[in-house]
């Protein structure tokens, strides 16, 4: 376990009185520190989602025992997540390159808290960039979507990350490894989504007039654009933005849009429910 | 003419080589004095497009007929705008006041460098408010969709403002009033568009887990939400955010966005073409 | 009690295992239900903190017990408070309105959750406003520093609001004063704090050429701007802007922030803690 | 001369009736084509400053002609910027490395418009990111304040860059160096200056209590983060935020905002005069 970082302790089960105080009193009774601690009832499907961060010099196993009970007794399902130094992360990207580059750069300076292990591509634009970084670059078929999704879905399981970033694919990833890596795939959409689902956004964008554009990153689910979203965040633009303004001014919001989802990714801060998000950050 | 405040020389024409020291020239022989210069030579369409402030002691006989003289030369359009003080707006609302409200207030302490002259509404929810300020309510049928449009033409026609403004009024206004008040006409959609065009858009957007919130001022067409787009803006929300929070953090961004709109409106710093906008901020 | 509205328990006291379970523990025995619960644990003075929304269906008198009890036991503060309808603010300002119109707005439009029961000013700017909403101003000396002290407290007195705001009321508060409403008197500073504090926010951000200005909500101490923050907002400005769009353009972010620190506090979602706040948002 | 892009004109004088149509003139006379064109009038120094896109296609000689007759009858100081594929940027750096190698990173993947040909630092941390580019490094003494500013000088002379960037190199540059890259060494500060000049911005900006961080981009001057400011931007924080979190968040602002420094500069969009910046975006 990395020292100086808490754990992380993740419930939700239907909420009733005292589900709160249960958890709260599980990690008291095994002498664990609660660093931090958020929460959030669903008003809707009634949902309880809990984010507690637990300080070292707790008694994990005595933890663990009073979470199998509280699984017994409310219905909660657990999750407890130690610090780890082997983080890993896989990057797929296709022409433009910013996104991976990103990640590829704070993985090197080590602001990510994770490593990327492997990039894969249906082009050769981002192999020299790989090649800066050390990097194994998996080519999967431009041109035959079959082979595509099979190279796919073998480069993941080999590289078998914690995490894969869609950083500007530009390609419709299948179901089945949609369903695989499900609450684990994160993609960047370049638009404030609802708007502009699809190809060719800042096109879209620069047509409709708008003022400002935006970026989003989601967990990938079948349904093109239209997964939990994690992060979003916009710029403004003016009449003098032509497209090429705007892909240059959306690269800054898509880059630092996605490293912020993979960042809560990461700490365990985010939460799906339904087909949202729930981001204890 | 009010004091201080420069006159405002718009020019439109098809783009050629010349036609920017053309302008600039025109004011130049007329003695006047050029404040504040702006253009845009929109690529797709060639179309010039330019905003020029002239300061008070221009011979302004000889600039219009130098513009004139340009009119046949280059075929352009111009438009020249001294400053004055008995600027008008009508205001038409519903059942959300915030945005009249916040109209009504700007006006009154003299920021909006316009009157509000007539507040139009299908509910009487607003007549306090307009009483408030000694303001005279149009009512239109809330039920009878063709008197109502009859009712807003006759009290449009009436109140014969500068400018009308939809501030949440949540009715459809008829093609022939769009025509009527075309490009002088604003209205404030709460989404950030085109995201959640039409009907209930913080419900769609909260049910779509988005993590912003936006609005958007535009000028009325007969399209629904399709209008050229003046000002738009977005407010980070999260999953603690309900409905009816989202409702209220977009109240702030609604009221704003739409106090921006009509000031570049007024200030003649917004140039429509095609369906898209210049704004000279 | 106001129907729907949950009631606010706000816990303080050192950090120790367990408090946290306590509290929702209480709450659980006195049979009510968590619509919301928030904490912070400040790892530099080691306070704990905690804002926990409680239904209406719990016991109340049951829950009272229960949190003297944890008075006992853990030495922690705590404050429960009902809704209410009769929540009162007293505006102070000067010649600047529209951070007091803004309030006065969303008051009568009963988007503020309280009412502005009376004004100050040391001008008669505001009368004319006040008297739109029939209002009371209590005028105080814009010459005599002591009388206005005086004056000043007088009126705050004769008000007894739940919150005052100094609303671009232009003056030093005295020190008295200052400690008389500790905690429930918020003032808007027209610029991010701690740039620029004191006298001509705008000219000395547009003598030093910032690329942004801002506005900063704080509780009042005497002290001048030095205050706990609540809130703080910036928007883009250009080489463009002379100082009177400096102040055009500042006014709506300082209302905004205003409007915010004004709702937040009253939701009883700020804790001041040493001279900083925590803000359950 | 690259090309697609325009060449950029930059015309600066003591304003008068007749200068913009004048220089606008003298590109119409030359047969060149203004794709934009933007001005500014500073009314409290009378500057005027024009900055005109010239697309390719123009007489250059008989511009230039033109310009020289429009110096010795306007008093202009003109600069006529051609498109070039061989700018060269060098990079200061220190300990953190995140602002350095986001701009190795745009410049790897040709998004900066210009190369980074040389890596400045007073420490040997960036010596493996430099060595994943293939980029010299420059070591300057970490203790020997008057060595360090002569190796520092040879440094940049003997790499001789179209711009000098210090991505949080965290050292005082003596006045000479300044002095010798006036106008062409671009600095990055963590905080929204003037708020927090000076070290550990982050520190104090948690002690202060602030609710949002930024970061500026400003030309060096011998002045400590006084210089001329180019851009500027903020991000939201709360009472959660610990110094280190401020820090990874302040990350994201600081390299946005100073590679949108760069490029403005690298563009000619930043027009110095006084102590302030116009910036023609």
């Amino acid at each position: 376990m990395a020292g100086g970082r808490p754990s992380v302790l993740l419930v939700r089960c239907p909420d009733r009185p005292g589900v709160s105080a249960r958890s709260a009193g599980a990690v008291a009774d095994a002498g664990g520190n609660i660093a931090n601690a958020d929460q959030h009832t669903d008003p809707e499907s009634g949902l309880f989602l809990q984010r507690i961060e637990v300080d070292d010099g707790c008694d994990w196993d005595r933890l663990t025992r009073q979470l199998d009970a509280g699984a017994l007794d409310l219905g909660w399902q657990w999750e407890l997540h130690h610090p780890r130094t082997d983080v890993s992360i896989a990057v797929a990207c296709s022409r433009e390159l910013h996104c991976a580059a990103d990640l590829l750069t704070r993985s090197s300076i080590g602001e990510l808290g994770a490593r990327v292990v492997a990039l894969v591509s249906d082009r050769d634009d981002g192999d020299a960039l790989a090649a800066s970084f050390d990097l194994p670059v998996h080519h999967v078929s431009p041109t035959d979507a079959d082979a595509r999704d099979e190279q796919l879905a073998a480069a993941l399981d080999a590289a078998n990350p914690d995490l894969v970033v869609l950083a500007r694919y530009m390609r419709i990833v299948d179901p089945s490894t949609c369903e695989r890596w499900w609450g684990r795939m994160i993609n960047i959409h370049h638009s404030f989504l609802p708007a502009f689902v699809g190809a060719r956004p800042y096109h879209r964008a620069h047509e409709r007039g708008v003022k400002l554009i935006g970026a989003t990153a989601h967990y990938v689910t079948p349904d093109l654009d239209a997964g939990p979203i994690i992060a979003q965040d916009t710029v403004t633009v003016t009449h003098r933005d032509d497209v090429a303004d705007l892909i240059a001014k959306g690269r800054d919001v898509e880059r630092v849009v996605l490293a912020r989802a993979v960042r809560l990714h990461l700490e365990h801060r985010v939460l799906v429910f339904g087909n949202r998000t729930c981001v204890f950050d």
